[in-house]
């Protein structure tokens, strides 16, 4: 999946192309930001996502300028990233992150009415496993409101850093702390509903996601 | 600094254009998405910002794609977006999430080798205050091989949503758990750099940005 457009130029040793690394990295999170081309400009917008196999689904309102315009099949570029530390060296120089990146490129496709279920059954399974067992599924007239986007990835690139500072020799004999802050990122605690009937308990899928 | 291109379209209560309400969001993160076209093609990457006035830094090596591109006057689009709950309905539909976001449009201008230094401070001190204080501060050298890039805002608009889940009418009577489960990030204990000096206290900046 390797190929010149997303050929890391920059630190290529913390490039990572095999598809194992790519999908662990594309199945903890599920916030993207989809970029297009549009009237000539660059836009950038935030969405959440589910991954299956070498597709990339997004959703939205059937009426939504994003999804409109990338139902033509116009080329997305894709990006999904988590800091998971910053990394304090003794020089101001030196100072980074580290983190988890996955850039994608592709076309949008309109996922057909019999697909449409099943491929929101992959967005939703990836924000909250079995959440969508627990609900009311969605109404002819819900699907209709609907669109979803299919992006098979293309071509795709992984960048990771991990691990300690790294310093000038000479540096490391200051004496200023240094080391990894992490950033952590974790669900809190269920809020209930304010309209929550009496004696519903929370549901099974967010009792495991907060275990 | 509402305009045509950055209107919402969809969801307009969701809609904040009000300078505060902007740059509380943007202070409160410092990754960003920068959406660019490059070679006719949509390319987003994610990097670290500083924001101060109506102004976005990025900083990156000399030699980096994403810079050189941009130090062109290019036009960019950058997005920042953090998920702070899932939204859990009775439906599959109207599960969402809610969220703060901001989408910015602006050019990119290679900052002065003069201005160079307060630049990366704005992006330092963005990431944890005073840090900056605490290090050694970058050599010549090290700011050649460096470029930073400012981004005067010249369109923005930011999107939040907060609170329950909103289902249809009937959907309430349905004896499904509704509510928000909060998505929280925040730093954790450091990591001492394995080699860091002995008798070496955690700096006060990161004792400061955990406590």
């Amino acid at each position: 999946m390797k190929t010149t457009r997303s050929k890391i130029k920059r630190a290529p040793k913390r490039a990572q192309y095999d598809k194992e690394s790519i999908y662990k990295i594309l199945d903890s999170d599920f916030l993207c930001h989809v970029g297009i081309i549009h009237n000539d400009h660059p836009v950038v917008i935030p969405t959440l996502y589910g991954r299956k196999d070498d597709c990339i689904y997004i959703h939205g309102a059937s009426v939504s300028r994003l999804i409109t315009e990338i139902e033509k099949g116009i080329e997305v570029c894709i990006s999904i990233a988590n800091v998971k530390g910053l990394v304090l060296a003794r020089s101001a120089f030196h100072h980074s992150a580290n983190y988890e990146s996955v850039v994608i490129f592709g076309k949008g496709e309109l996922v057909s009415e019999e697909e449409k279920n099943k491929a929101l059954k992959v967005i939703s399974d990836q924000i909250l496993v079995g959440r969508w067992e627990e609900v009311r599924e969605p109404s002819d007239k819900e699907l209709k409101a609907t669109k979803v986007i299919k992006i098979q990835i293309e071509e795709v690139s992984a960048k990771v850093r991990t691990g300690d500072p790294v310093d000038d020799t000479e540096d490391y004999e200051l004496d200023i702390w240094a080391g990894v802050l992490p950033v952590e990122k974790k669900f809190g605690n269920p809020v209930n509903d304010s309209k929550l009937k009496r004696n519903i308990e929370v549901s099974h899928s967010v009792k495991k996601a907060i275990s």
